[in-house]
């Protein structure tokens, strides 16, 4: 068994990452930390929990960190770069569900995230735990930055169109509608019900955190730097995003149904829905998979993909789980062969 | 492998089954029945189970659904009553989650869903599957009724009050919230998104069908009549019972924690939370656990019980697979270990 | 025009007083107070007011209330009575939305709301601002105590079989369900999009402050203590209340139906639906109707009551309104005339 | 008083019509028709009209209609081009809430809506009723077409930025959400709570019938053909569009602000937000208000415009009441200053 370690465990993807690993064959969860909550026990916070966790929150204590196989950052970005470098010397597996290794750049990173980087040295070591993009080295890795929520299900839309080169680069544009659960367990006034229900709205227009994230990823994939424009919105429910990605298409011949099926043919978390379809968001809810179905709007040169992921699982904490699973050699679906629920 | 038929599988309860035993080790989902969707696959129609479910629907053959071990009816009720003699027949179980089977008294039966009862004589043999109640009778049982959703949540909550003595049967209140789920998936105008979100409402105050069921199963208990006031309202969410009962104490000596920690110590899937509680519905969104929290409000002999569950879990698909767990000698928990989805 | 000034107009009830008031033809509204907000424009807080309030909140001015011809106090409980003997000394008259001087007795307040009272002397003066009972009262009133929400929606459902003895006043139970606004708009956790919606859930079983208040009103009626269960829930939605009144009846002669009808035949704000309705909260949503409908279930002597108000319009805002026209002489009605939003 | 008939009045746009006219000081409702509801109170289908409304349905009946003023047809598609030419040769001026007289070419209406067009020659008079486009001409017509809720959203949301030649026009792109109201109160299983709550989806990418009249109105605009992509979506709430407009500039000068603020200085109905804002559909529920907001994304030469409606007032209901005010002469905001409820 897989001694797991979570540091920070009070938010969402934390109890998000108890269910799944709860249920995971080959891991045990050994220690979750949370300064505010030692002490408590996580059932008593989460009573899904209950019959099912037994684990109290315990204070940090890199002690038993350090004797974790692998400890996983569910923190507000900033925390696990203050702690990582002592457990890679312990030879723990880290993998980071904040931002904290994303950027590849530390100056860029420190722009966005407003902290001077504790590790930078790290960055060049860290992968970016997207399973479709980096299997082979995540394989070998020590050190995951799991993406954003918004940066899977937009990167993995424009992935087969960018690697065939087959759309115009400069012109990508991603309208995404989040789930309020993206934002966190934090008590903040806009996110009560009374506030955000029954409503939708646009935020960051003038610049999100995950898009310098994205920026990066399609720039690697392009082999060249790209154009992006990225609104977010959030919409009036828990969980779930739906991303609306529009590219000018450079190529008449290209049979963009095939394409995408034929990228993600062995991919098991990547569904490409048949042509025409528009996938619901509740069709992944609860699941680690991400639905693409493609579209050519009439009259026009353009391709319009449409992708979908439960921003806690695919989004989070299972595509932490499914890097975990890649790291130690299991099979990449164990523990993640969740079914969504609908209705 | 236990091979499983399901009989008008287009529904929330079909769908729901379909995702349980799509998971359960030891069953093989075999046949699937609709009338009205034969040959379309199930996965195009419920899309959470693409690469999980290849089953087509088919149109009602009793010649394949007599190959089976055990028969499950999602069906609209008047539907299993039909089917069910000829299954027995050939040896196969069956588990109907309509309301057919679940009457004692034909007569009563007739009254409430307004059609004849075709098979009357088998009412008798027929187990009520709350196994809670009757897990003995289950074990044997070839044919079982399913509890309705509201039954379910209502009777556990009342169960301990009653065996033990403690309260004026003649007295009960049932307050009870439903998702609009439990309305099933037909399209009616009044559980349209935009007639029943945003809003709250009683209704079927002068008598709903799961009336005569409660009473008939709290009689039992009781060993004589009860006086029961039920009242269901429509809450605005998609899944979940919130039961809040009301009884007055005949005994001022009763633990009455402690004779529900006792009453239910073994029980699987209730969970009775510390005093004081107060459970929430998503508590066990997705799982079939009834989680039952007790008080004594200020100034007052009532004991106030407040039970939830999810309807289309513990109150529908989840208890006809523990029911076919004990028919069948599994552990009662196989496939059910499923823990809330939460937020 | 009425000179009116409201402190503490940042949350709910303050936001929906300056909908209320702007749209009001004898009122003008003229200050807005908030010590942390002061200087912003209300508009930019609230964009629903944009073009049509321009006041900006400014910081406390005991100055500019005295000008005043009336002053709201929409509040934390607590800051009305620190104000309260100042403004009526000069002349101002004051309506609390708050629960300052809601219980006639300082003791049980200072239990419930555990804080010493500040004027327990105005305890006396003070009306209680429901107009169906205390009409007369409020048409002379220099300070009046707004009900709380859950207490408008109980007590209006009580208020005819209380006054005609017609039912057992030692067993009554009121089963209520909550939108979330009527916690206000403060930042708390558990009234996040995400923690509350989709789920529903009773609290403060143990004992809810709203308690107190409609016992003494009911009492005040019966002419004798009552015997009250409250049982508060919080339903996943942002505006409305429905009560789910119980109570044992004491005659069995009574036209229940005919005994609400008159009782409320000249109410401008109660609708006593016809026998057998099921009100929806969304049938009051934005209006300052109480809809009642009554129901004998079957095989009982009970009698149910179904009580529906918008909790920030009849139960706050629309009601302190309300009060206001009555104090000043008035039309009841006037700029209260608004038609609920449905759907 | 104006003498105002509708014609099909169990929609949402129908009741929306009767808030609005109920209290409109100008305008008495003299006549609602249904075929199916001929004799039910219209207060009984739509309780918040209790003591407001107290019209029953009648069938249709054209000497009834003859004598109003106005008709408003709030019918499906293809109703009101059988009523109309006897309806104005009676002179009775039209307003059609439906699409039957949206579409200048009749062959192009007959295409996305499959049925031959009645009376195309009404086609050539028929005003397109977007007030902020076409003012003059509505207050001399007698036959108003409304617009659609998406296409008044996108077309204000454009207007300033084609006629000013700003962008360029071939490379339009509107990702839109509204929610479900939009699609009417018609039984549809995909509309359920329990199917498009807590889910979001894009739907109709093919080609939705709002598609033409978009492209009609800013090809009109633009003084040549334009390009356009439109991606709606259905979002889990009951009222609002959003619409996220994408235009890539062609000028470099532009103040894009100004531009739009100098625009709609006059409109009653058209706010400009302070650049940067991110509008709420909630910020227009229930109220006649177009709220836009512009951005300039990083990095980019794209103009983003947020623009919110309510789809059942300025996408429905309040717009024809905004035409008929200006068929008659009204004050343009006559009984449309209505303050969005929010929360």
């Amino acid at each position: 068994m897989i001694k797991a370690g979570i540091v920070g465990g009070t938010g969402y993807t934390g109890v998000e990452l108890l269910r799944l690993l709860a249920a995971h064959p080959d891991v045990e969860p050994a220690v979750i930390t949370s300064r505010s909550e030692a002490g408590t026990a996580v059932a008593d916070m989460f009573p899904n929990l209950r019959d099912r966790v037994s684990l109290r929150f315990t204070a940090p204590d890199e002690q038993l960190l350090r004797e974790c196989d692998v400890v996983f950052f569910a923190t507000p970005n900033g925390t696990a770069m203050g702690m990582t470098p002592e457990l890679l010397a312990a030879n723990v597996r880290v993998i980071d569900l904040a931002a904290d290794f994303r950027l590849k750049d530390a100056a860029e990173w420190e722009q966005w995230y407003g902290m001077p980087h504790r590790c930078p040295e790290l960055l060049g070591e860290a992968v970016y735990g997207l399973p479709e993009m980096n299997r082979q080295l995540l394989r070998e890795a020590r050190l995951v930055a799991c993406p954003g929520c918004y940066p899977t299900a937009v990167q993995l839309g424009f992935l087969p169109l960018l690697e065939a080169g087959a759309v115009d680069a400069g012109r990508l544009i991603a309208d995404v509608k989040s789930g309020v659960s993206g934002a966190g367990r934090k008590a903040v006034t806009g996110h009560l019900l009374a506030e955000c229900s029954e409503s939708i709205k646009a935020y960051s227009v003038a610049g999100h955190r995950h898009l310098p994230e994205i920026r990066q990823g399609l720039t690697t994939v392009n082999g060249a730097g790209v154009g992006l424009v990225f609104v977010p919105h959030l919409a009036p429910m828990i969980r779930g995003i739906h991303a609306t990605l529009y590219a000018v298409s450079r190529q008449t011949e290209v049979n963009w149904q095939t394409l995408f099926e034929e990228r993600f043919a062995d991919e098991p978390f990547v569904d490409v829905m048949p042509g025409g379809s528009h996938p619901e968001t509740r069709s992944v809810r609860g699941s680690n998979t991400c639905r693409i179905a493609l579209h050519n709007p009439p009259n026009s040169d353009m391709i319009v993909v449409l992708s979908v992921i439960d921003n806690l699982v695919k989004g989070a904490a299972g595509q932490a789980v499914q890097n975990m699973n890649l790291m130690f050699g299991l099979d990449e679906t164990s523990g993640l062969e969740l079914i969504a629920l609908m209705p």
